[in-house]
């Protein structure tokens, strides 16, 4: 990171449009006596940034996106992480929620939460992102904002007990296989996990930032499947069920499988690959004049750490490291970001990261070649094509029709 | 690690009390449509953890506790972020609110929120402590839960400006030793720190777990003084005054120094030392039967990372290395846990951290051998020993007396 800070130091010292000179201190702030202390805080009246809210089809159905273009760091606020329900959010007493695990072990249990409570846990950093996010980018129809093009995208700090614990206390028969996860939603939504998952980092969630699963996300249970499309991470979990075969529920059957240009499907694609987008600036911000901006945006990988992102100022002419934030975690958003000085032309700005697996984030080209093109408002899933924001010369950036 | 995750597998693996045997699953959870999406999220009508209020002499002033006992891992939510006021939580306009740098400088400096945002920023985890937290323990009068005790103390992720950026744009003149840190609350709160400290790790901060500040933590602008006592890191902030010599505000001359036995004080004692709490099982808590438990709780240090955590379950007799959670970040919060059996005995449970710089956190006896003792509300600031819970025979938890 030495040459980039040097490079920083460059851009910065003396040179940054921001602040104004000013020749004499004047104190304008008021002196009345503030408000008093509060049992449990709440944002500044000043703040307005929240989900857009799309509504499904029918009652209970639909989706809300996360603000990316006014978050800071890795967190995603807990009342600003993205939601898709099937039907509606439950309202669970925590006092009244079991988790049964049955099928094939060798001592089906039921837990209430105060008996998972009482299990070794574990925390830790872990995005979560809608399999749909970003669909319409490869059909030439993408959200005008990055909130709208890749909103369905959050990161918490998970805290649960390792599914491995509660596996190993029913203790597993030799035939198992797949596990399959329901919620306690209306619809009972439920998907099948491999075994090998489940016995390697799948958290048994009732923590995220700190205090209880909210209920948007899962209270009082939520399964966390680090790295897999959203829709895996069970919410409102109420049973485990130890299978030979995936349990091929509606949503890994009849939807959640990418189809190829050959006709046939491919299910069970669990992982979000290499991704990564720019924030800010991003598309409906205006630049407030030439100078100095920061590009910072966020990278991720359903398949381990993130380990560079390179940005282009130029239309993908030349590709640059930015610089990523510590801690860098397994399967958790990474922000990054890139010191730039605008000088007023039309331009085009990208991110593209790489994982510790070497993959590399494609260009939508390139995800087109490879899996034909979806026409329509579903697009296809696991989109994670490279993102445009053009930089227009009055300084609005805009989004890239194809 | 490897030993422990051994002992860990031998106590659980078919020996933990929790989870009930079951015969056939049953499915009582409701099938009514849930509730729709919504713009900014709140948590489940069922939690009602919060903030300990404790009101001042006067109006505006006083503190909450962050309820420590029932958080999960790192993230203080921003909620549940303690409080320390001394004339209220002002309502300050972002779009109005400005930032003055003055003093010894070669261009003074003033900054809107909009122009701060473009320079370069950073993110980083960060624990935020009072100097008086804990300053109970040392006169034998200790809070009976960690969140009277403890409770003084919070961690989030903090986004902004580094303050060295901003210097180096005012640009230093070679006198420059001190700056003065003003917030705009109606006291004028302040605070000096040397320019070392300055140029080191200090942030201007805009955000706080993904979003803004919280109005009780200082929106729009709070200085973040990584490691060092609460009150350092000025809410509300509006002007900084590059200075030759400490400021001698009132919160650094008539109290937040530390009077030592011999009569004299030392002043600017910022950093908190090597600390840790055991916040499960803790004071007011009840072990539900004997068996399997996991031993949680907090671990920091202002002078860096945290490298050890040993905890004792007989009193002090045997000490044994608990596991840290990863991410471990300089100057933040570190999860520590061990798992213990209770086999139904009177005990002692304590916890010993040991942070980067080799500093051992230290017995109550050898603060007090140093320091003496101060009778009365106050104690003394940066107290900061070893915290013994005791497990009675019927599985109540209670602090100890002296």
């Amino acid at each position: 990171m030495g040459d980039f800070h040097t490079r920083r130091a460059v851009l910065t010292a003396g040179a940054i449009a921001a602040g104004s000179a000013i020749l004499r201190p004047g104190d304008a702030a008021a002196r009345e006596l503030g408000a008093g202390r509060s049992e449990y805080g709440r944002r500044s009246k000043y703040e307005r940034s929240e989900r857009f809210v799309t509504p499904g089809g029918l009652p209970g159905t639909g989706s809300s996106r996360t603000p990316l273009q006014d978050l800071y760091g890795i967190i995603t606020p807990s009342s600003l992480h993205f939601e898709r329900h099937h039907s509606g959010v439950p309202t669970i007493d925590p006092t009244q929620h079991e988790l049964l695990l049955h099928g094939l072990v060798e001592r089906p249990l039921r837990f209430s939460m105060a008996e998972l409570r009482r299990f070794p846990s574990v925390s830790r950093l872990h995005f979560i992102e809608c399999g749909g996010n970003a669909s319409r980018e490869q059909d030439g129809n993408p959200g005008s904002t990055v909130q709208l093009s890749h909103g369905l995208l959050s990161c918490s700090e998970w805290s649960g007990v390792p599914l491995s614990v509660l596996l190993r206390e029913a203790g597993l028969k030799t035939s198992a296989r797949w596990i399959l996860a329901e919620g306690a939603d209306a619809a009972r939504h439920s998907r099948s996990i491999p075994l090998e998952k489940a016995l390697d980092d799948v958290l048994v969630a009732y923590g995220q930032n700190g205090e209880a699963v909210r209920p948007e996300q899962g209270y009082p249970l939520r399964l966390v499947v680090p790295g897999c499309e959203g829709n895996v991470n069970v919410k409102w979990l109420h049973r485990l069920q130890v299978l030979d075969q995936p349990a091929m529920s509606r949503d890994e059957a009849a939807s959640y499988t990418d189809l190829m240009p050959s006709g046939k499907a491919q299910r069970f694609t669990f992982e979000m690959e290499t991704n990564s987008v720019i924030t800010r600036p991003s598309g409906g911000q205006h630049l407030g004049g030439r100078g100095f901006f920061e590009i910072t945006g966020l990278a991720w990988s359903g398949l381990g750490k993130i380990v560079r992102v390179e940005v282009s100022v130029d239309g993908g002419g030349a590709w640059r490291d930015a610089e990523l934030q510590a801690p860098v975690c397994s399967k958790a958003l990474t922000r990054f970001r890139y010191p730039w000085r605008w000088a007023g032309e039309e331009t085009i700005l990208q991110s593209r990261s790489t994982d510790e697996m070497g993959c590399v984030q494609p260009t939508r080209a390139m995800l087109i070649a490879a899996r034909g093109m979806r026409k329509g408002p579903d697009g296809f899933d696991h989109y994670h094509g490279i993102k445009p924001w053009r930089v227009n010369r009055d300084g609005s950036v805009v989004c890239l029709p194809a």
